[in-house]
Formats: C-alpha cells, sequence, structure tokens
C-alpha cells in the first residue's frame, strides 16, 4: 500500500491511504489518526489499511483526487532520522576533492549520521535559506522506515522490521560543513531540514525492484527541468539497509518510526567516478559529487551550488514508468529579513 | 509548575502534575495526554497545568503518591535531542589528555551534535550493555525544552521559548567514540540512550537560580553511593542556554519539544582542571575527566569507567537542601545473551 500524510493545519498530517497510480486518496484517519500512531501500533492497524488500500483500487470505498503538494513528508516530524553514507564511492569522491584520503575501513564499517528530525520540510515545500552563499545543495536518497528494532538487533532482525520505503532530499550546506565537521561533533547547521517523496509505500508495492536489501531502481535527478542524475540505488551500495538498520542498532534499541537513509546515491562507471548525463553517464544525484569530478578532470568545479530560483525534483519510476513515490520538488527561495 | 510522564505501558507515559516537594501527583492526561501534546499546545495547555498545580499544592484535586521509579523521562521520546558541550573547560580536558590541541574557535563557536531522540531510558532504568568494555561512561547535564524556534531566532527568541528544565544522563560509550569520531560523522554508536529526570520544572520553579540563560546550582552526581561530583551548572559554562538554542536554530527551525542539552557540567579550579571531592575540589560530572585529570598528573588514569553493577545517580538540590528534579539514578547491567 501507499500512504501519505496530508497538510490539515496539524503538526503531523492527516493519514490517508493512496491508490497505486497516486491519483486518488482515501482518508485513513478515522481509523489511525497520524502516520507515526500507525507505526506505533502496526502490527494492530496495517491489516486494515492494506484492506482499505485494496478497496481504494476496486472503488469501493469514497476517494478523492490526490495531489502530491497537499502531502507532508510521510513523517512531518519523526522521532529519528538516520543517514548513512552507503555509496562509499560518493565519500570517496567527496574526499579525493579536497585531498583526503579515505580510510580502507569505510569500505567495510558503515558512516552513519544522526539527522535532525523534528521539522521535516514538506515535498513541494521551498527551501528557504539566509545565505546563498552556504553551498545549498540536495542529496537525492532512498530512506525505510523502521518497526522497533531491539538493541543489538541481527541484519535478519533489521530486515523484518523494515515497513515503509520513500525518497528523500537531504538538503546539505557544502559551505558550512567543513568548519563544522572539522569541529569534530559531526553536522548540525550543515544539514538543514530533509524532505521526504509524498508517499511513503510498503515493500511489496516495489514488487522485484525490492529484494529486502536493495532497491533496484535509478533515481532521477532533474535540476531546473533538465536531467541530472539517474543513478541506480540498487548499484554500488556498499551496505545494505538491513546492514544500515543493525548498525545504528548496535547500542540501542530503534523506536518505530525511525528513519535509516541509504545516503546519495552514487555509481561508478567502469570504476571511476561517472559522467554526467549529458555526456553519456548517470549523472549524479548532489551537485557536490559533479563538482568533484569536475575539480578533478579540469581542476576546478564549474556547477555553481543551488541559487535562489534553481528547482530539484526528485523521483522514482517503475519499469512502466509509472512514478512510485510521487516526487520531492523544491524550489530554493530567500529568507524574508 | 512540575511535571512528570507516569509510566503506563504507553510510548509516552501519562502526563501527571507533580508537586513541589516531589511526593505527590495529580493525573493531568485527561486534559492533555502527554508532555509532547502539552508542548504542541502550549499557550493553550500551560494555564490549565499551571492551575492544577496550584490546586495540588493546596490540596484541592485528588492527588496520589509520586514514585520517582514510576516515571519515564518527562519525553520518553522525543523529536530532537540537541546536545551541546557548552563547558569548554571539559571539552579543553579531554582534548589535552589525548594530546589533541583544542581551536581557540571552540571558545566562541558551540560545539553541538544531534543526538538519537527515539527511545530514552526512564531515570531508574538500568543501562544495559552487551560489552562492559565499551567504555561505559556518565555525562550530568542541564537540558531545557523548547517550543518552537523560528529559523534563525535571535537569542531574545531562544530565551522567551525556553518551557521547562531538566537533569539529563547523557550516557556515553568512551571505548567507541574515537573510531566513530575519526569517520568524522559525529557520534552514533558511543551515544546510547539517555535518561532525564524525573520531573521536568517550568523555570518559574527555579527562583533565582535560573536568570533565564544559566542555572546556578551544582549537580550532585554520586558514583555507587559515593560524592563524585557537585560542580555547579552556572559556572564555567562559556555559551548559556539562549546561545545554544539560537545555534541550533541558524539553519533549520527547531520544533517544539525540542532538547537542548548544556554538555557535561564542569568547573575549572583557580584555573586549572580540578579536583576530586576527596581532595577538596567540586569533582567532576562524568567519569572521563577524572580519568584526564589523573591522567595529567600521574601519567596513566586510574579510575576506571563504569562495570556492570555499578550506580550512578544525579540530582540537584535547591538552596534549602530539596531535590528539584528527582533523581537519576542507574545501574549497569549486562545484557542477557
Amino acid at each position: 500500500m501507499k500512504l501519505a500524510s496530508l497538510k490539515d493545519g496539524s503538526r503531523d498530517g492527516g493519514l490517508v491511504v493512496v491508490s497505486r497510480d497516486l491519483t486518488l486518496f482515501t482518508d485513513a484517519s478515522f481509523l489511525v489518526p497520524t502516520l507515526q500512531s500507525a507505526l506505533d501500533n502496526w502490527q494492530r492497524v496495517a491489516p486494515h489499511l492494506q484492506a482499505m488500500a485494496e478497496s481504494l483500487e476496486a472503488g469501493a470505498v469514497p476517494a478523492e483526487r490526490f495531489h502530491e503538494h497537499h502531502a507532508h513528508s510521510p513523517l512531518p516530524r519523526a522521532y529519528q532520522w538516520a543517514d548513512c553514507s552507503a555509496y562509499v564511492n560518493h565519500v570517496e569522491l567527496v574526499r579525493r576533492a579536497r585531498g583526503a584520503e579515505m580510510p580502507e575501513s569505510f569500505w567495510t564499517d558503515p558512516l552513519i549520521y544522526q539527522g535532525g528530525s523534528d521539522s521535516f520540510l514538506a515535498p513541494r515545500d521551498p527551501i528557504i535559506m539566509a545565505d546563498e552563499d552556504w553551498g545549498i545543495d540536495f542529496e537525492a536518497e532512498v530512506a525505510v522506515v523502521v518497526d522497533d528494532v531491539p538493541i543489538g538487533a541481527s541484519e535478519e532482525e533489521a530486515e523484518a522490521a523494515i515497513r515503509l520505503i520513500m525518497l528523500v532530499n537531504d538538503v546539505s550546506l557544502r559551505g558550512l560543513a567543513p568548519a563544522e565537521l572539522a569541529k569534530g561533533f559531526g553536522f548540525f547547521q550543515s544539514k538543514p531540514s530533509s524532505a521526504f517523496s509524498p508517499v511513503a509505500v510498503t515493500p511489496d508495492e516495489l514488487g522485484e525492484a525490492w529484494d529486502g536489501e536493495y532497491l533496484h531502481l535509478p533515481v532521477n535527478v532533474d535540476l531546473n527541468g533538465k536531467p541530472f542524475g539517474r543513478a541506480n540505488a540498487g548499484v554500488d551500495m556498499v551496505f545494505n539497509f538491513p546492514r544500515l538498520i543493525a548498525h545504528a542498532a548496535k547500542t540501542r534499541r530503534l523506536a518505530a518510526g525511525t528513519i535509516i537513509g541509504s545516503g546519495t546515491v552514487s555509481n561508478k562507471l567502469d570504476g571511476g567516478p561517472g559522467k554526467p548525463i549529458a555526456r553519456g553517464g548517470v549523472g549524479y544525484s548532489c551537485i557536490a559529487e559533479q563538482r568533484v569530478v569536475e575539480t578533478l578532470e579540469t581542476g576546478s568545479p564549474e556547477t555553481p551550488f543551488l541559487r535562489f530560483g534553481d528547482t530539484v525534483r526528485i523521483e522514482m519510476k517503475d519499469l512502466a514508468g509509472h512514478s512510485i513515490f510521487g516526487a520531492i520538488e523544491q524550489t530554493v527561495q530567500a529568507a524574508a529579513n
């Protein structure tokens, strides 16, 4: 099934079940008010939501037109957003550009950071920033939402706890990151609010594209209407989702509704750093990576980070070309003074 | 007023108002079910809770005996736990012990990390760990809970948003931290679940000890029943709470219920690193700091980190000697295999 949280003036939005083709929804909030409360009681609630989804497909329940721009992120706020960097290629490239060697352990020990989860952006919300020179970038990723995961969970337990899958735009401020990371405590100001796809889907909605560990489809990233990235989320992901979840749960349990991100999707090309789409490659899922490749090739970056007015669109289509999660589409705006 | 969340089998506990002397409570959950929901609607809800608190003191509402060990952390799960390191003395000491210089900017630019907030421990819950050799440590801190804070908030706006104050035990795994920090993305596995004091209080409960920026009282830390730390939270805090909140809100808004921590309370002595209580000092609010001082003095640490069976107690008393927040008291236990 496909679930969304519609903007209704509340902090968490109202839970709705969305049709497979994303054209219709039926209200589910009379059954369970929010997606978080559904996740809090998933075993009990999910069968009812599933039945509603089937009725919606059959035209057997009241339905209204679904508009993606009415949707919050599926969890407008969450108790945990733990983002990984499982496409190690991305990490290696970014480090190489600044002349920093990547430790060999990065290929065997997952990289993860604790993200802010109290105030996500809606998928069509603007990215409002005070300063255009903070190096505003997008990062297109896949994320899963898990049920309760016990401390010290095995990868099998982790896999069994995956309830929902969605896309993310992990907005990043490249200009603020180096000084912040140099302090040694990770990102904070350099990771402003993320936005998630309008719809979160259960694994069964993905058919063979989801194997319990990886999502084998390209993430379509467009910048100002032009193709920017088509990297396949199932390729070059060094740590699969169960591994990432188990890593996160090593020393503490994860509560239901925890979101685990893949990190920026990034594909190598012939073992190398990949090419822009315009030159026959699959492109990139963030601007930083394209700038790194430019720097490696010509000595300096060419593509600017996002400026006020720029729009990024992130979407994933199934093999028949239908949007699975709806699109994240965000325009950068200047904060009002 | 003083608020607590009693264990009732639910994820968030049931909201109660606690008497000033911590002996009685009256149920508030019929008015607003959880502390988070009270924070979500603070302007509307707080006056009613305040009236209940006054009625409780006057014996005008049904009251039951308050037991601290029945309490969850006031927010058993939160949307954000952002912990700072405002007692820069602590940072300098820890760094000095490992031979790392501290950048001068640490005195002017607050250090903050995003903590996991999905699954806090209750104040009397055991600290259950799989491995005694992970370097299990406590960190006694003060934390504030804020209302909604707009992006780019001023320090004045930040100060006005402080709703509640509590104590924290920011459990830390010193053995896992160095390798994790070396990866550059901050803490994750090395910061397992924190625990908060049984009771959160509004600023007015603190009288002159709270000036809107600092909490001017000692944090009492006992290890296995012996005094370990009596550092004053109002001394040597380089960045006050409004400054920390404004720092956190620079690039994204903070949602109501966000918890901001002070970092380990740490006092200098005559400009130096302080002394154990047994030697006439105010001691330390974490074991790591005592070990650092031992290392500086004798070349190697003497005090071991927590072992299974060790108990830490964290409490703050008013000038009359009455516990303000109740006590965090946690024993380290081995995880069942």
